[in-house]
């Protein structure tokens, strides 16, 4: 079978490096000349709403994914009349705006942090006298990694935070203080089968993610809650493939931040630490194949490298270590790669998470 | 790093699936137009004594390594001129030949079955008297997979094997009634740093490895005793990359009956059941890089997938399998792909195995 994928970024990339050994073969579809996914198979340089780039993606291929989320759902729907798409272009139209999100996430009964629409400075004014201080305000789209969003705590800072942002449709946010943040990877196939991987821990710092661990630590419900919540979004739009929703923990509950329709940053480690990686479910998943099992077999971390490589050769040394890398241009605040640990301890695990960390 | 490979097959193939996370890129040299490695990097179609093809593919290269033992080491040699190539030549060149090979075992003082040199049928009739029957007849050079070897067990055999084999150099070899055949892999870096995985228990069938095992069970001494040898090899030849090496066992012996100056079919099951895999490993050795762990952490076997493939929808749904397709033309007698299967225990391990035989 063919797949093409809109987008060449890591995750094509990694849907690629895990696709082969399947005996699948690749169409590469990204604006930029060069992309870390160009090597996977047959690369088609062209923008993602350039129309003859996407009918020559379609050519041949059985079905076609994406691996970023801003990909026009336009586009989606346009390619969908050539060759079939997973996921649909319905939810990943939902998934750029986070309004539109957070109401779904509403109407499915999944608690998501309070929030109201903003399009003028007077919206902001009264979100706030709603929603009281501290609040964020984001941009509705486009926005990933902790851009676009500013953090209101004082009176002044809504003028600041309304001259960074206003100008495009706006989201007011209520602020939890929360304990953790999780994410949950499910994976749903075209016959409504669907598998969950365990929680994920999630560390971010500046926005951007910087070390996840799994399986998550002090579970209690939160598992079943997190499925129930995940498996209300798939089974609503008949999702196929792999669908991440992040959560922040406040006390026992789950609030719903965000999903994404596709392979998630959260989910790298089950490359090793799982028995199927979420790269290879996915593909199962839009291909028709049976889906693998979501086991995660031992502790294990991932940390991103962001902004600048660290020496390959000292990371290398770091015993049981696994390094990835994207054949990214260097760039502050840009992933470049990441590098799993594993081990039969939590222990062993966190001393390796510090040796990696340390050559950072 | 960029890496040259002489040869494309699925060998190269599983190299650049291990060698593009590390940020390695590939080029890759074969005569075949579609070789399954053609899609990891950039493709040179030429023949492995195409001067111009190796100029071509040691263009941009910081070293070359090779994926097949019947590249011609006098192409090695060339393209060392323009790169550095790891391994180097002259232990390619013994290993194209078995009576090189063996005489080299015996100069290493590592235990191989009795042979003798035949270039006539005057010599196979003395050899016969010397090492008795039954004995097998082989040609020196490019017999891979049972190719070009005949049983002589009778003086009845003696005519149609030569007919069969007769008008190259030949060898005549003892036959052992042997228990068991094992493999060890070894990996060498720049440094002489070296590390052995467990050894690995191999089941040939029509002269094709059917299945291998690891760790291969009731080891003894024997785990030491072909490190022993491996390393005896390792040492004299300066060695960097993987070296594998094949022992049949005979009581508390180890026989070594050949090696491979390249990573190995039985040690494909080091992708998922090994901390660091063979593969990884190579490209970590010849770039300089610091070498990964072996250990393998809990009972695996791999089943290759020969002549035709299983349906691969009936292959996905055994829990806990791993399928690697080479995407080449199915064909008789043929390495297509392999499976891997990994389990807590040996009974868990067979019921998959069994599972996936019942497929083939």
């Amino acid at each position: 079978m063919t797949v093409g994928i809109i987008g060449g970024g890591q995750l094509a990339q990694m849907l690629g490096l895990a696709g082969i050994p399947l005996g699948l073969t690749f169409r590469v579809l990204d604006p930029s000349a060069d992309p870390p996914a160009r090597s996977i198979g047959t690369f088609i340089h062209g923008a993602y709403d350039d129309t003859d780039a996407l009918v020559e993606l379609a050519r041949g291929c059985d079905v076609i994914t994406f691996d970023f989320e801003n990909v026009p759902s336009s586009s989606v729907k346009f390619v969908q009349q050539h060759c079939p798409v997973f996921p649909a272009a319905d939810i990943l139209a939902i998934a750029q705006d986070r309004f539109d999100e957070k109401t779904t996430f509403e109407q499915r009964g999944i608690p998501t942090p309070a929030f109201i629409r903003v399009d003028s400075i007077d919206d902001l004014q009264i979100g706030l006298q709603e929603l009281h201080f501290p609040a964020v305000l984001k941009t509705r789209r486009q926005g990933y990694d902790g851009k676009g969003q500013a953090v209101i705590r004082t009176p002044d800072d809504i003028e600041p935070a309304w001259r960074r942002l206003g100008g495009v449709p706006l989201l007011l946010e209520q602020f939890i203080p929360f304990e953790r943040e999780v994410s949950i990877l499910a994976v749903r196939g075209q016959k409504g089968e669907t598998l969950f991987y365990p929680l994920i821990e999630n560390v971010h710092r500046e926005g951007i993610l910087r070390v996840s661990r799994a399986p998550a630590k002090k579970i209690d419900t939160l598992q079943s809650l997190a499925e129930k919540y995940a498996r209300s979004i798939l089974d609503k739009f008949q999702y196929v493939g792999v669908l991440a929703m992040e959560f922040c923990q406040y006390q026992d509950q789950l609030l719903a931040i965000e999903m994404a329709p596709r392979v998630h940053n959260s989910g790298h480690l089950t490359i090793e630490a799982a028995v199927t990686s979420q790269f290879e479910n996915h593909l199962r998943a839009v291909c028709g194949l049976p889906l693998g099992s979501t086991e995660i077999q031992e502790p294990s971390a991932m940390i991103n490298l962001i902004g600048s490589l660290p020496d390959l050769t000292a990371v290398l040394s770091i015993p049981g270590i696994h390094v990835h890398e994207y054949g990214k241009q260097q760039r502050p605040g840009r992933k470049l790669g990441h590098v799993t640990v594993t081990g039969k301890t939590w222990d062993e695990v966190e001393e390796k998470v510090a040796k990696v960390e340390a050559l950072l």
